[in-house]
């Protein structure tokens, strides 16, 4: 028997979102004690400036506070990294450059998840923060396995902002899960026959059973992914995609 | 302002209980943004061999795995150290030789909060696990501040252990409630007028509601003080007590 492996966690953006990671990693383990548990690494560091309409010297923050937190998480003994928050993959170049150990792209898995499952979709709609659609994370995956985008726009996506700051600030209530199931509806209404949830806060509210089509959890599908990672499960891939980014 | 301090957290013992405490820690937390909140590093390590019915080797392999650990947080930048394991902090000696920042003793806390809160009780029932029972982690404190001791025994003390090995396993069901809150209405039979729930997985399924005494959570105590020293309201103080087990 192979040992466990230890996962590095980038995490604490936002920190609900985190420990709702850890919740599902734990849940999806099989283990009678605690020796049966993957070993986890987190750096909770809430304070990474927010992803949205960041300047110049942010955006430097940004990917230096994750580079900064890669390389502590490798040299404590990660055997592979990964992130809590869709958005910040657009930040991690640094990261890459000064890490060697694999690092999980929660978006290359939420994608896998999706064609994996539910093979006949094709026409996605897309929930995450305006700068991750603006990045066009989840846009150039699906495209590269030949489906149609569908990201929130306009109102929907200042919207669902508001409701995700709303689950940072701590609101998980039932209207906040209802406005959300508005944006995801109104993505069906358009022609979305699935939909992802890009952002950790969303799974927090948002259920699959609001939705008349699969919705495909960014957060429960980096957890399902960490877990088999660490079991020798499933084979880590090379950073190619990310790197390119 | 003061900035937040980062703390370090010795965890994965077990995983359930240390997701709890660092949901308590950020529902705790006056934030409306992910920035307001507490930088955590997490050292989840649920490897550390089970604190139960230890050989002389096992005690050598914890002592050396949480002196790893701590060191580890000190040196990435933890401002102090809590662990999410009432037992374990039975064997602290080598971790505390080997760092120097403040270790929150999470005994220590939990009577602080039962002699604060609730200064007429004289007698506290105990429930924890037959190691921690056994060291005495709990009765010296409590004697220290002259409050007599009235710790679960016999078959209470074995049910008990058995109950929290089904928290571990990832049983938090209505049957494993009620048992636990069978032992502590025990002791209050016996005469307590006040409940330590000194493991950290006795608050993952038995809650306050279910006595007609107080009940003291030593994972909630660990949580508020833990926010109330991260943000500079409370003073750290000297590791002296726990240096003298």
């Amino acid at each position: 028997m192979n040992a466990i492996k230890t996962v590095g966690v980038l995490g604490g953006m936002g920190p609900d979102a985190t420990v709702d990671f850890m919740a599902k990693v734990i849940a999806a383990t099989p283990a009678e004690r605690d020796q049966d548990h993957i070993p986890m690494l987190i750096d909770h560091d809430p304070r990474v400036p927010s992803r949205q309409d960041t300047t110049p010297a942010e955006d430097v923050t940004i990917r230096e506070m994750l580079a900064a937190m890669a390389v502590r998480l490798e040299a404590a003994g990660a055997d592979f990294l990964v992130m809590v928050c869709n958005t910040a993959h657009g930040w991690l170049d640094l990261a890459l450059e000064r890490t060697t150990v694999p690092f999980v792209d929660i978006v290359e898995v939420t994608a896998d998840a999706l064609t994996a499952r539910h093979p006949a979709v094709r026409t996605v709609g897309i929930m995450a923060t305006p700068a991750c659609l603006e990045a066009g994370l989840y846009q150039r995956v699906l495209e590269s396995r030949g489906l149609a985008s569908l990201p929130a726009e306009g109102r929907a996506r200042r919207d669902l902002m508001r409701l995700i700051d709303r689950v940072k600030a701590g609101d998980q209530g039932e209207d906040v899960a209802a406005g959300m199931a508005v944006i995801a509806q109104g993505l069906v209404a358009q022609g979305a026959d699935a939909v992802i949830a890009g952002c950790t806060e969303i799974p927090l509210v948002l259920a699959a059973e609001q939705l008349p089509v699969p919705l495909i959890s960014s957060t429960d599908e980096l957890a399902r992914r960490t877990v088999a990672l660490a079991l020798g499960e499933a084979t880590l891939q090379s950073r190619r995609h990310l790197a390119e980014r």
